[in-house]
């Protein structure tokens, strides 16, 4: 097989590709954001192994020989530039590896609030003996906005523990094996105030930015929860966060935002009845082997020339 | 149909009996632990409301026209005295009212575990950005101390969310419909430090006070978690808290406690790694319509002489 020159995108760890290395005429070349616009020159390959990708798109005028770029996330937004989706560069994600654990941190979620755990976590930090009814699940209603790989995870596994689970996607739909009901995008904000859980899990594309804004969260039930574990700016920071301080709706967890880090002086860090995290609800221990396994099954198709798996559509902007 | 006397064990709250007030030939006593030895005194029937069930042994002698008790609570330790097993009073329970939501409550103490959310809580109160990975449901091992209605339930929930249960009864038996493999209590040492979460939910009799013992808490693996939905006494409490203030095991969430409300000064409130709450986990938003409705169904039964639901072996300790 001829050479192969795979540049590999990094911040703060590197990928062990020894397996690549060791068995074949491969140049790998490391670059961290400053070093990839040289690393990417001749490149036949790129990783992405940087969890924010930085650097790629300042480095894209160099990419003149790259032929695929393999993303280490679920969402490529990061990477698709109008330049990257209008060039012949084969894109593929991580699709797959992340749903069930992303599904079961959702889960998690829904039951911190409908067992008030940070309440109960609250008074035992005052050694306060408070009871409290807390809420069922069985019974109570989300809505998955987005019913792709990781939405339909997510869908099945609050199904599996008796809540009704319906979605919204791009278009309405009948007879979807997971979701009791998949409503048009067009209609979210007609049926939004139905559900208790609002659950977005949605890749951020052009149609989806902004989707959950003021009309949208103003809206929702007065006792619905807003999850959000796919990327910020779907969400309309500013018009959660003040719906959140009025009491509009009853509490939001987030684990993506526009800026990450969430800056330290934002107001999301103090607004009542919200959950924040870090952006790690689909990283499970060991989510970086697996990661790097869908590469180099992905990479060995390559270099053999069989077809890629979890190939974008780069015109969506998701896996198809 | 002959009149009859009704006795109401309360404490905080009375339950709404006016279904039984208007239409029939019954006087209701309502009695705080200080009156209930009055009115107990000729009443043909208990009904113990108070989730403490105070003052009812001191109340017993006083007892001789009772024919039935009714406990509006699952377990019923705390009124099985000596004389009550040795008497022809009957007992009865609120079985399966609150099995569900215990189960549900269990679910969402384990993925709090599983995914650290009391770490993000706590760094969210510093807006500390900190990733952290996370661990997986799936695959991970529970057992579930005491196969009963609540067990079951429990055991149900956690297998259908990818969870591998077993769990501990009296006496090892095959073939079980929830459980992959059911122990004897005799076997409790050597086989519970397979799991990574070890679950509460037996009654508390002679046979289970203090079955988590030194030893059994000795054997847990040290990345286990101890989750306690039954009763204090089952678990001795002075070994657990050193064992978690050693770091022999990896946490403990607990419901329950040898003395409630657990006293301010108790050490537990502050061991590394506990999630302590105040008896709550069965009693979801609008529990005590349903307890009410247990009741008075049976005490419907009762009345006409048909067979009264979830009778309790008393010598047994629980409704088989």
């Amino acid at each position: 097989m001829a050479p192969l020159t795979l540049a590999v995108a990094v911040e703060d760890t590197r990928p062990d590709l020894s397996a690549i290395a060791a068995g074949a005429d491969v140049a790998i070349r490391y670059a961290t954001p400053a070093e990839l616009p040289d690393a990417i020159d001749g490149a036949d390959a790129l990783l992405v192994w940087a969890f924010t990708a930085g650097g790629v798109a300042d480095a894209w005028p160099r990419a003149a020989a790259l032929r695929w770029m393999h993303v280490s996330s679920a969402g490529v937004d990061r990477v698709l530039t109008p330049q990257v989706v209008a060039s012949d560069v084969v894109v593929t994600n991580v699709r797959g590896v992340l749903d069930d654990a992303i599904a079961e941190y959702v889960l998690g979620l829904v039951l911190a609030f409908a067992k008030d755990l940070p309440g109960t976590l609250r008074r035992q930090g005052e050694r306060r003996w408070e009871h409290r009814p807390t809420e069922r699940l069985r019974g109570a209603r989300a809505l998955v906005v987005g019913p792709g790989a990781i939405g339909r995870a997510i869908g099945s596994l609050l199904g599996g523990v008796g809540m009704g689970v319906d979605a919204v996607a791009r278009s309405r739909r009948d007879g979807d094996a997971t979701f009791a009901a998949v409503h048009g995008q067009a209609d979210l904000g007609a049926v939004i105030g139905d559900y208790h859980y609002v659950i977005v899990a949605a890749p951020l594309t052009d149609g989806t930015r902004g989707m959950l804004d003021a009309g949208a969260i103003a809206a929702m039930a007065p006792d619905a929860r807003l999850i959000n574990v796919a990327r910020g700016p779907i969400v309309d920071e500013e018009a959660l966060t003040a719906a959140l301080l009025r009491g509009d709706i009853a509490g939001a967890a987030l684990d993506v935002f526009h800026d990450e880090p969430l800056p330290a002086e934002h107001p999301l860090w103090r607004c009542p009845n919200v959950i924040i995290s870090p952006h790690m609800a689909g990283d499970f221990v060991g989510w970086r082997d697996s990661l790097l396994g869908v590469f180099l099954d992905n990479f060995a198709r390559f270099r053999s020339g069989r077809p890629l798996l979890n190939v974008v559509r780069k015109e969506l902007g998701f896996v198809v």
